[in-house]
């Protein structure tokens, strides 16, 4: 399928790059014209800035040496507008790399800004990237880093696991081994003797039956084994509720399973994870998909703004550097 | 910075597969439970389909002969909640890639959906896509590649020509070449001077002054072998407006300049390009960035349908196959 | 009309009636005034007319041969400000009446045009008006014959379903039984060996379980003795939607249970069944509680319109009588 | 409770009880199941309780010394979802009542809720429940009632009155008396020649004239004999405005008939006397109709939450007593 | 043009001109530059156009005979953008009277749009304008001129009547007159018995009664000589509504005067009229006031397209001429 | 009051007022009736009062010494509703000119609040009021004085700036002047050649060429005598925004001209001028046209409220004096 990844670096600046970019660069060296020029880049909204360490890497491979460059680290919060990076070099030395460094910036800020939000309104409750299956497989791993950088507590992937130094993926158990083995209790039970030690134990518990009843079942079968329970209802019975949860929570305590666990997933979002932090719920932690792995990237945008150190720019922005305190000497 | 793609299949299967898969896969190894299950495909809401050349692909090496697949071809218009794809094999032969092959559905999906939108609305008139820079360059080619699915005409990337089978990718010039110039129409003649003769002579000129004025200066210089000029006029200037694209016609053509073609760009998107063609302003072809590329993913869901031949699927669907006539058989 | 009030006229012409209509009375008679008035009758918003039978009756014993009336019948359709009575006698036989006559067609036309609304949005359904507990026990089954008026093909009280002329109120079991038992199956067993044969077997299924699993051990348990299935889902569970019926119809119908019908209850109005009806969601019967108990009333009024065969009426209507083609001889 | 039922119990759990109660019964008598249960009652949105006295004595005749109930007073401000009842008897005691019981205080609940926001809205002025003609005679007097709960300071029938513990109904005259006479000032003249001393008077003056013209003749008329006047516009002559009742008030005052009152009725709702208040208009008391009669009930609930002391509830609430400490014991 | 200013083109290029016209004039006189050019006017929205002959007016005797003149009439549709006129001379001749054109045509032709839309609104019945009162003395009768343009049948000043060429101002009588009367029925007699006989019997019904009323009176007390009456309700009242209409209309027929006409004023604007049109109120004219005087004015814009027979404009604009078929040479 | 009517106080009693004034008057001095009124104005929405000094002028010549006026000055911020003025005289004195009267003061009024709005929205920059071209000549003087009691600081006409008491009008240069010229540079520097001194140098800058540019180029060519330039950006370059505004100042500053000031018009409303103040974008002074010259007037209305010495007024208005103590004895 994709062929190309021996050498990233030349991937980026030739078979991922606009033509234009290359076409420039021909017609510049032509041209004998090769000034160092400052260029800034910037978000165009508020966001959590998320792809840089890549980009920093990319441009410090391309520069090799010949430039500058300042930028904000991974994680801060930016504005609409604020400047994160400035580049100054010969033009000849990164101008191809626009492309990818853009388009890094962009999906990862987008990722990370939309895990923050969710994160924030979680409130302090865990919250895990499981929305890998929503994004192709080239990038699943690192939409998911870009969700820990955005504050998640973890992630679906083995690779993204890696990327983002976590010990391990985490993961439950998919509704297809639930219905292959035709009964929940039956598959909790195996799961629990096969899976090694360190496999927290929390089980799904909408595949066949009512979640409340569900729930007691594996409990009464597991013991203390029991991490959690998994509540996921879809959509068709009216997804997870406030209410669900208080009514799953209070069954099982009544049952006398305080320990076990509620960790709510199924079509989550900001709003909905507000509203059950809002009604004081009682989830444990919460599953969180393409409210994350579907958010839009941020567009970035890179402008030239000095040329051979005189102030020069495109109409409708400000020649020369723009104040920019915040940033930081990288290379 | 990716060093995972040398087998592709391997790497859907294992470090980009989310992890209970393979926890589910290793409890029903080890309960010997490996029956022939019957899963369907589908979306949430109404769009293109896209991605399912590589899913097929993927799946065919995966299943290795062992079971079959009925789907629809890319390029298909898809309702929500329509089964686009059903696998029926032993459940170990293709269940780890569940997170790959609904990731290329989604991702390549969107993108060409909203590609389509827009291209409609163009009414005949050609769109490029020059998104690339809003996606991770992972992505970029593949991005292209759907938008290419979804109608459009030409793209950025010479990766992204290459997967979908165009002669060339497109461009222009950006603005920091003529901004390293100093000049458009210097920048315009060195540029018509080095470039092969099949780069097509289209002209940037909004960086140093007003776009009629610089389309005039452009066209006296450039003579015969200017193709058209391209308008991006940035949002501090009101951006391109269907009053300056009418403007910059009818002063090209008093000055003779008939033949000059108009290309435009810059913040477009569906309802703008049908604004264009609904005043019927003389537009030659739309340049479309982070309208397609930004575009989020369509939902796909895979469900169990069958076990074994027996109707099974979990609460909140229904047991059995679907109704699904326009599917085809692929492997 | 209501057989537990001794003296019905009286009780309508004393304590139940406005107190200054009495002092009117008072006054009039010390001054010997006693004209021939016409007086009209008309609702302030369009709707379904109901309660007329109840109010010329009233009108009938009390002029006792010393007026006329005109009048439309019970289950017309009428429009705001239409005259639907219309009454000529002399003013001491009927004024103290006011109250009990608006009153009577105002409840009834209220309850009468709401069910008319959800009976047409049911397209052919059976709706079956279950709402009686959200009004005054005293008029309950008043509101039940005029859902019946209305188009509604039962209820729930024995004397509503008297009063309408039906031979038998129409109801399922509640879940308190259910509860009593801890088990819908062997609830669902008893009730079936203690009815009569002509009590309709019909169970309702979401106390204990998931209504499409209990729905199936119902059906197990009962064989063709079942006639159909009550989905009431309460909110916290999303309400019966219309994948819910189809689910439970699927399965029953992969059981072979096609003769099962399945009857839906829970918080239904107009919008939703129209919804059901959209969809072709397969339900059999519906049943509605407070949006028809609850509707408002119409609010009636009657204006003198003559005075001794002299046109004559208060400020801000119009003298004389109206131009009414539909109105009938009445008494 | 009502003196025109002879046996309003029977009636209660008999004609007017929904007929699956019925079955319910004798399904469990037939299977020898009669368990002690507590039944908790809740209402569907904040509101104002009213109709528990009525309920509580149903209860109790029903019970007849064999089960405890606990319940808030009427006149209490309730919560949605609050519960405002509880009863803890053998099932077969109080079983066929939950018809009667939900409806009592649906209904009265309705009415006192509506007559509180209105009271609430006249800061203090007194307002009058003149909405009898909308509601059916059966239960207007009982609609009074609750509207006096709710704050009203009278109400129009005889019954009304003497259900609600008042001295007397209030009452001015009706359009149709002043019809009749043919001239305001002479109906006043004459109904102050032959009224009780104990009746006010307060003369109804937008009959035949404009309001402020009719209001000095009417106290040109009658002197210091006249307590006030009622203002009841019709909407076809633009309904009472705070403009019009500051005018009537001036020209009083011109008139030196300072000691006049103005009434003011007239299609009133809460938001109308907000806005008189807001404004200080010069008014002394509201007459208040189909707000406060046409409005809905509120929707009670009655819920098993324990079975021979275990807690059990069905699916979607939480089964055992909920914390309710403001109940009191009534039984 | 007006009667009033003794030398109105002097005062419309010197006092009343924009000062940098004069300054344009006096610089380019110095520069010796007095190219032809060629200027074309159009408006910023759909309207009627009006002013136009004032405009062509002034440029007659200012270019006297140095120039040329295309326009249309007044009382011509026109869409917005759309040449209504376009002038070419040397830029000397006509310079400084671009703010009288302007204005003119700005003024006059915003109260010809909305006059002739409450004209439409009437559906043929005829308009009189009356809101000299809400306009500047200077302009007043100049607006009435304007509103005759849009359809009105007739205006309230001589000097407005005598511009637009009527036979006479229209006018029925203030409140004033009433009160200083006392009485409406003595005033009546009293215009009727001092009025020459061609000024029409309209006589005010609402300064001191009930309209109904006071219309049944001076029917009585005039007899045939009323030729209308006029309602004019005060808001608070809740001015004239389309019920009093129809009340009136029908009082005055039941007491034989049908030949009565009934005319509306009070704060009318073109919905309003519609609403009576569409309810078929028995309305016989429509005063109406600042609907039509306190309009705003259309914008006008005067643009060069030419300069010396070369096309030269403004950025943003076409240069050259536009395509303008409708215009015809005035000058 | 204005020096271009010969008599103007006969052209407002007599051609210029309404003509049912001229009939009341001659009906009352046919029936002999002339009492003392005292009549009160009012406004129908908040404001800030003009035109009253022309009105209370009118008043003075008008009752020659036979009344009295009291009144508020002009510059006042008034209620709705609140008495601006009462006359008490006897009505032969002044009926006539009730036309002139509201007329001026519901124009004046009217310009004057748009104004004030816009100045309070500048923050304490210059308004400059440029919409004279929007309003008929005979009252854009009038216009422009009413703008400055509404706080503007210079208006363009010389009778305006004169009406107001200014020293000069204020005015740049046309885009017809440098359209002539050809060249904005050229254009410039002739009017600096040939203006005397006290003409400030501000240049238009958007006829040609981008604004930025050209600001550029102005600067350079005029050195120090370049007050600054006015940017007017047309809507179909997205007029002006916050943006050109910035980087104009900032193109300007690196070239060293941080004293030429920027002058922004065009379309501008008290809305955009709060957008421009509230991102303190760097503007020097605002021009505005339509925002205040097509200002809808105020609606001012005259009632009688007294007949020698008598409270009367008309239906919907109370008799009688209204308090007003900040009424002052003007006559």
């Amino acid at each position: 399928m994709t062929p190309h990844i021996a050498d990233f670096l030349a991937y980026c600046q030739g078979p991922a790059s606009d033509i234009y970019f290359q076409r420039a660069a021909d017609t510049l060296a032509a041209a004998a014209l090769d000034p160092v020029v400052t260029m800034e880049y910037f978000g165009d909204r508020d966001g959590l800035l998320c792809g840089m360490g890549d980009a920093v890497d990319l441009l410090r491979r391309s520069l090799d040496g010949a430039g500058e460059v300042w930028a904000l680290d991974d994680g801060n919060r930016i504005a609409a507008r604020e400047v994160v990076m400035r580049v100054r070099a010969p033009y000849s030395r990164f101008g191809r790399l626009e492309t990818a460094v853009l388009g890094t910036l962009a999906s990862c800020s987008g990722w990370a800004t939309a895990a923050r939000e969710i994160v924030d309104a979680a409130g302090g409750r865990p919250v895990i990237s499981f929305g890998a299956r929503h994004v192709h497989p080239l990038v699943g791993p690192i939409m998911e880093q870009a969700a820990i950088v955005g504050g998640c507590a973890g992630c679906a992937t083995p690779l993204g696991a890696e990327r983002a130094g976590l010990a391990a993926p985490s993961g439950t158990m998919p509704h297809a081994m639930i219905l292959v083995f035709g009964d929940t209790v039956r598959a909790a039970l195996a799961f629990d003797a096969h899976m090694p030690d360190d496999v927290p134990r929390i089980v799904l518990v909408d595949t066949f039956k009512d979640e409340a009843e569900e729930s007691l079942r594996v409990a009464r079968a597991m013991g203390e084994r029991l991490l959690g329970v998994r509540l996921d209802t879809p959509w068709e019975r009216g997804r997870v509720t406030v209410e669900l949860v208080r009514e799953v929570r209070a069954r099982l305590d009544l049952a006398g399973q305080r320990g076990v666990g509620i960790f709510v997933s199924g079509g989550l979002d900001a709003e909905r994870v507000r509203e059950f932090v809002a009604a004081r719920a009682p989830v444990d932690s919460f599953g969180v998909g393409m409210a994350i792995s579907a958010a839009p990237p941020v567009g970035f945008t890179a402008d030239i703004k000095e040329v051979d150190g005189e102030p020069r720019t495109k109409r409708g922005r400000i020649p020369g550097l723009t104040d920019a305190p915040r940033l930081e000497r990288m290379i």
